[in-house]
């Protein structure tokens, strides 16, 4: 989707992905290795204008080789979930309590490292000992998670998305409805702005958020474009996929102005191109991947939808 | 941006050009060789789920060899200016008066084949001997010049974009405005559904339509995706490229809806991209091809312009 905002641009595009069958090789020339190969580490920077990256396990080392943008530091607070509790403490911005903090069991035993999708987290009864690779964390009774979609270029300019609102079923997202209704979209705002200007940051980065009654908690920064964005693309005035790469190209940021919007995820399947294509306001993208239970295929964008519109596309997918 | 619209929808493009730089090569696969190869034109249509051309004058007996939609009968029409004026007439549409018709003189003398962007035609003071080669055009004292831009699925149903007014310079489509300002959009409509029907069309067709005070002649159609619809990418809720692809795969179209919005053709020369995307709601969209002078490089589209934005773009053009 970057290399689909890109090319109209003007930019040519060239990947590094473990897989050789990485969607991304349609649009641009693929690499096929693994994310710390560092002679293709060496031929993906060659003349290039910027390095990024869309997921953020690639390995802090292989970021920094290339010179990415976003640079290594965001990267490194966003891959250790402790390091990024205190990150967010740091700035002020709340969070949920843990470690020793924790107060109240069953509570969430989550591996520092590598989780997403909501692998890498289990329920415990009690405290145990001393865990460095595990952090424990309260789980907070919250009435909704929010997400805030920002973007910052190189000079400082920074934009924000409205808040869009997230469910989750099995711990994959399946919607994300934008706007959030009645969010404190001033005070998201506020973290954002405190940790994009903290890590010097340039491009998109997204933030979870619990919402407790108009009270936020961080929860993760995610320090790339991210799914709960993806409607941006018809959305928005310009898309999340487009400001990221305007802003890590030093480029002027487009306006962030949108429409009310949702986003369907297209989870283990699939529907038929045709069946999705016949709701009004609805824009398909499928990522021509393999099939697998709980991946992610694609998602459908609802613009301006009415609840016929969404009707219809909840009954299939 | 074909490909580009139908990525997304899951498909795969191949193309066939002459020219081994031809931009289509970054997002698909390219066929580099004559239209009329039959070798190519074989492998060109080798599994695909249709066929189409972009640019009209593709050789006829090409587009019957691969089952090219639209088919062929459009191809023909579009392809000789004669030919295509008795098809209007033929439909009811006025048109400018033609051959011995035309009254007043200087008078176009136009090739009835393979003319674009204003070559192949010029000024004579009078009627010569009968030339089958070119047709003799009287000089249509019109306002403006409008396109309506339409989209005729399989199954017949038929949508049309807003008309738009266009401005050429030396001959070339320099701008285009959605939606004409006062457009007599009705009367368009009726005529470009009677050419829809009457060629039992599948795609997006435009119409390009003189304006003399409110009535309209019909002047050239273009049986392909339109450059004075590029507009349609971030101005519609379904832009002209998606709807083509939409039209031809048997698939639903989608909502025609339309925000105001500006195009500007980029020809000979791109300006920097930064200037470009400082002006808000400015889209940019960059070809690839070898600047030439009177080359048509790429576009902008102002969505919601002002008049303060397109000063600043044409300051740049």
């Amino acid at each position: 989707m970057l290399a689909l905002a890109g090319i109209p641009l003007g930019l040519s595009f060239r990947f590094l992905d473990p897989s050789p069958d990485a969607p991304a090789g349609e649009v641009g020339e693929l690499l096929v290795g693994a994310y710390d190969d560092p002679d293709l580490l060496d031929r993906l920077a060659d003349g290039a204008a910027a390095v990024t990256y869309e997921f953020e396990n690639v390995p802090v080392d292989a970021a920094r080789r290339v010179g990415a943008v976003p640079d290594a530091a965001a990267l490194e607070a966003a891959q250790d979930r402790l390091a990024e509790k205190q990150f967010f403490r740091r700035l002020g911005i709340p969070t949920a309590r843990i470690d020793g903090e924790v107060e109240t069991f069953p509570a969430l035993l989550k591996t520092r490292r590598l989780g997403y999708d909501g692998k890498g987290q289990r329920l415990v009864e009690k405290r145990s000992g001393s865990d460095p690779g595990h952090v424990l964390e309260e789980r907070v009774d919250f009435d909704r998670e929010l997400s805030l979609l920002a973007v910052r270029g190189r000079d400082g300019d920074t934009r924000f998305w409205p808040l869009v609102e997230n469910v989750h079923e099995a711990g994959i997202l399946r919607s994300s409805r934008a706007p959030a209704a009645g969010a404190p979209q001033a005070e998201a705002e506020e973290y954002g702005t405190r940790i994009l200007d903290a890590l010097g940051y340039a491009g998109v980065l997204g933030l979870e958020l619990f919402d407790l009654g108009g009270r936020l908690l961080a929860n993760e920064l995610a320090p790339r474009v991210h799914n709960t964005g993806h409607w941006t693309i018809e959305g928005a005035q310009t898309s999340q996929f487009e400001n990221h790469l305007r802003a890590i190209l030093g480029l002027p940021l487009g306006s962030t102005e949108s429409r009310p919007s949702l986003l369907v995820n297209l989870i283990g399947s699939v529907p038929r191109a045709g069946d999705v294509l016949a709701i009004p306001g609805a824009h398909l993208h499928v990522y021509g991947k393999e099939p697998r239970p709980g991946r992610k295929l694609g998602h459908v964008t609802l613009v301006e939808p009415t609840q016929s519109s969404e009707d219809e596309l909840r009954a299939l997918v």
